[in-house]
C-alpha cells in the first residue's frame, strides 16, 4: 500500500503488525506521516511515533501540532527526547517550545547537548514576529579565498545538517557577513574562480529584530529563496528560508482578516481553538462596538418627533446604514490591503481621497436614481419622500467611502493598524453620521 | 552613489550623461533598477531602458507594470521587440502579453523566434488561474541512466537559462516524468551513483488545468521550491517555482479580501486602477444589498404599531442590527479563512455549528448582560425594556454567529465561493431577523 491513512495503521495497530508500519509508513513523505499521527489517538500516536526512523522523526515531530508534540514529549524517555532536540533544526525548536508548558521546556533543554541549549536559548529571546523568531542557524558559510572546487566540497560535506544549501553566504573571521554566492553562481563559474570574484557584495539582509513582515516584503520583491539575519553588530547569525516566509505570508493575512472582523488575532487553527478562547478573542470588540452603537440610538432619539409623525420613515433605516457601512468598508478594505502589500503609503492621502471622492460620486448617483425608481414603485406619487430618502443615501454613500478610504490612512499617521479601521469600526461611524444626514434632509423638505 | 532614484536619474539625463547612466544603474538590482524606471516619465523610461545590458533587459522587463511594459514595446524597434520575448522566461511573457492589446501581441510575436513563438502560444491557452498559467518551462531535465557527476557537468552546461536548477526532473523518451532530484540529493551522494537509484519516484506534480491556489497549498504543505507540472498525458510540460507561488498567495488572499468586503475581485493596484474601473467592481454588491436591505426595512413597516406607541423603541435598532452583524461576521470571516487555508472543510459542518452556538451562547450573555446595566443606569425603572432589548440582543448574537459560522459551508456544499457568505452578506440577513425577533419579544413582552 503506497498511501496510509489513520485507519489502516489503527488496523495495523491492533494486529500488533508494528513490522509493516516499521517498513511500509516511512515511504510516505514526512508531511503526510505527520498528518496521519494527527488523527490517531495519543496513545497509538506515541507508538507509531517510536517506529520511525530516528533520522526522520525529528522532521516529521516538527510538523505535528502542538498539543500532539507535548504529549510525545510528555510519554519518551529523557533520552529520546535529547536525540529530537538534537536533531530539530534551531527554528522548529524554538517554535515548539514557545507553546510548551514551562516545566516540559526545561526537561526538554536539560536534555538538550550544550551547544543545542545555548542556540536554543539565544534564539528564544527574540521577539515574536521578529526575524531572529522565523530564522533557522544551520546555512552554509563559506570564505571568499576559497575556490568553486573547494566551496564544493565544503557544501557536499555539511549538506546534510542544512535547511538549505543553495544560497550560500561568505562571512569573515568575525562571522561578519561579507556577500552571498548562489549555488547556480557557482555552477555557472569554473572550478579554479576564486569566490572573492564572482560573490555577491551587495547583500540585500534584516536584523534578527525587524518584523516579520517586512522580511516577507523583501522576498517577494527580490524573489528570494532564503535571507540572512545579522545582529546589530552585522554578524550573521542565522538565515530565513522561503518555506517559513509562505507560513508568514499566510499568517499576516490571517491576522488581517481577524483584525478586519473585529477580533484579536490568534494564529491557531479555528477547529483547535476551544470555544472559551474564541470567546475570549471576539466579545472585546464587540463590546466596544455594542457601546458605540448605543450613540447612534442617541442621534435617533432626537429626531423622534420626525418618526413620530411620519414612521414609514424609519423603515429606510437599515437600508440607508447598511448601503453606506458596505459602501465604506468596500473603501477600507481596498485601502488596508494596499498597505498591506506596500502599495499605498500616509503620502498617498490627497490620492486616495479624491479618487474616493469620485468613485463615490459615481457610485451614490448609480444606487440613489435606483432607489429613487423603487420608491415611487412602491409609493406611487410620493415624489419628495422618494426624493429625500435617495438625497441622504447619496451623502450617505460619499461620506461613508471617502471616511472609509481615508481613516485606514489616518490610523498609520497615529501609528495605528490600519487593519482597525474595517467594516465594523467604518459601520459604526458612518451609521451614526447617516442617521444624522438623513434626518437634517428630512427636517429640511418633509417638515 | 550605490543606489540611484528617479530624481538622480532624470538629473543625469538632462544632463545627458549616458556614460554614467550605463555604468552606475547596473550596480543595483532588477527589481530596484524596474522600480526606478517605473517612477519616470514614459519618454525618460524608453531612454533609460536602451541604457541597460542587453542580458537583464528582460528580467527588467518582467518586474514592470503592463503599462509600462505595453508602452516601452510601442516604442522599440522590431528586432529589439524580437530579443526582448525571446529573453523573456516563457511565464513572464505570457503574463505580459495577456495584459497587451491584441495589435501589438501580434507585432511581438511576430519578431519571436519560432520556438518561443509556439512555446507562447501554448502558454496563452491555459485558463487564467490555472497551473498552466503560472508554469515556467525553463527547468532542468536528466536521465535515470546519468551518474551524478553526469547530472552536474548538465547542469552546469544548461544553467544560465533556467529559472531554477535546484530540483532537477528526470524524464523518460517521451517527456513522462519519471522522479525529480534535488541537488542537495546530488551533493551528498558520490560522483558515480546512478539517478535511478537516488532520484524520488513518488513525485509531488500537479495539472496544467488545476486551480493556482491547489498548487499554492502542495507548495505550503510540502515546503517546495518548485513543482512538476504535468498534461493529461503524463507528460511533464512545466514547472512552478516558488517565488511565482509566493504571488499567488498575494493575490488569492486580495481576492478574498475584495469578495469579504463585496466587491469584484481585481489584480490591479489600487493606486492604478481608474475610478471608473473601481466604482464598477463596487455597484453591483452595493445594488443587491441595498436592495435586500429594502426588504428589512419592509419588516420594520409591519410593526409600524409598536413604535408609534413607544418611539424609544427605534433607537435601539441600530445596537442590535450592528451588534448582530459583527458578532456574525466574525464568525463567517473566522470559517471563510480556515477553508481557504484548508483547515475547514464541509464535512466539519457539525464541529462548527456546534461551537458556534457554544461560543455565542458566552458572548451573547456577557453582552446582554452589560446591555442590561447600561439601559437601567439610562432609563432607571424600566426594567421591562431593558429585559426586552437585552433578550432580543442575546438571541440576535446567536443567530448571527451560528448562521455567521455555517453559510460559507453551506456555499460550498452549493459549489459556490464561500467568500461570498461575508460581512456584507451576513449583515444583511441577521438585520432583517434581528428585527423580527426584537419585535417579536416587544409584542410578547410590552404590549
Amino acid at each position: 500500500m503506497e498511501i496510509m491513512d489513520s485507519r489502516d495503521l489503527e488496523q495495523l495497530l491492533r494486529n500488533k503488525d508494528f513490522k509493516t508500519i516499521r517498513t511500509e509508513l516511512p515511504l510516505m513523505r514526512d508531511a503526510d506521516i505527520a498528518f496521519v499521527i494527527e488523527d490517531l489517538s495519543p496513545e497509538n500516536a506515541i507508538l507509531v511515533f517510536r517506529t520511525l526512523p530516528k533520522d526522520r522523526a525529528a522532521e516529521i515531530f516538527a510538523y505535528l501540532a502542538s498539543e500532539m508534540q507535548e504529549h510525545i514529549i510528555g510519554a519518551i524517555t529523557d533520552q529520546e527526547v535529547g536525540s529530537l532536540i538534537n536533531q530539530l533544526y534551531v527554528d522548529d525548536a524554538a517554535d515548539f517550545l514557545e507553546e510548551l508548558p514551562a516545566n516540559m521546556v526545561k526537561r526538554v533543554l536539560k536534555n538538550a547537548s550544550p551547544e543545542t541549549r545555548a542556540l536554543i536559548n539565544e534564539f528564544l529571546q527574540y521577539p515574536p514576529e521578529s526575524a531572529g523568531s522565523i530564522m533557522t542557524a544551520e546555512f552554509v558559510d563559506l570564505k571568499k579565498d576559497m575556490t568553486v572546487a573547494q566551496a564544493f566540497t565544503r557544501i557536499r560535506r555539511i549538506a546534510i545538517d542544512k535547511e538549505t544549501v543553495y544560497t550560500c553566504y561568505v562571512i569573515d573571521a568575525n562571522r561578519h557577513l561579507e556577500g552571498v554566492i548562489t549555488v547556480k553562481r557557482l555552477f555557472l563559474a569554473t572550478d579554479e574562480t576564486v569566490l572573492d570574484d564572482i560573490m555577491e557584495t551587495n547583500v540585500i539582509y534584516a536584523y534578527t529584530t525587524d518584523d516579520q513582515e517586512e522580511v516577507a516584503q523583501l522576498f517577494a520583491k527580490y524573489d528570494l529563496l532564503s535571507l540572512p539575519i545579522v545582529d546589530h553588530e552585522h554578524r550573521l547569525v542565522g538565515i530565513v528560508t522561503v518555506d517559513d516566509v509562505v507560513e508568514v505570508i499566510h499568517q499576516e493575512a490571517t491576522e488581517d482578516f481577524q483584525k478586519m472582523a473585529a477580533m484579536a488575532p490568534s494564529e491557531k487553527p479555528y477547529l483547535r481553538t476551544s470555544v472559551f478562547s474564541l470567546a475570549k478573542h471576539r466579545i472585546t470588540w464587540l463590546m466596544i462596538l455594542m457601546i458605540s452603537a448605543m450613540i447612534t440610538g442617541g442621534v435617533l432619539a432626537k429626531y423622534e418627533a420626525a418618526f413620530i409623525a411620519l414612521p414609514l420613515l424609519v423603515t429606510f433605516i437599515p437600508m440607508l446604514t447598511d448601503t453606506g457601512g458596505n459602501a465604506g468598508s468596500q473603501s477600507s478594505t481596498l485601502v488596508i490591503r494596499g498597505m498591506a502589500l506596500n502599495e499605498i503609503s500616509t503620502k498617498d492621502f490627497g490620492k486616495v481621497f479624491l479618487k474616493e471622492l469620485a468613485v463615490s460620486l459615481l457610485v451614490g448617483l448609480a444606487l440613489s436614481i435606483v432607489n429613487f425608481g423603487r420608491l415611487l414603485l412602491m409609493y406611487p406619487g410620493e415624489y419628495m419622500i422618494a426624493f429625500t430618502v435617495s438625497l441622504a443615501l447619496y451623502f450617505t454613500v460619499v461620506l461613508a467611502k471617502t471616511v472609509g478610504g481615508i481613516l485606514p490612512l489616518v490610523a498609520k499617521l497615529f501609528n495605528t493598524d490600519p487593519a482597525i479601521m474595517a467594516a465594523p469600526v467604518i459601520t459604526t461611524i458612518v451609521d451614526a453620521f447617516s442617521l444624522i444626514i438623513y434626518f437634517k434632509i428630512v427636517e429640511a423638505l418633509l417638515f
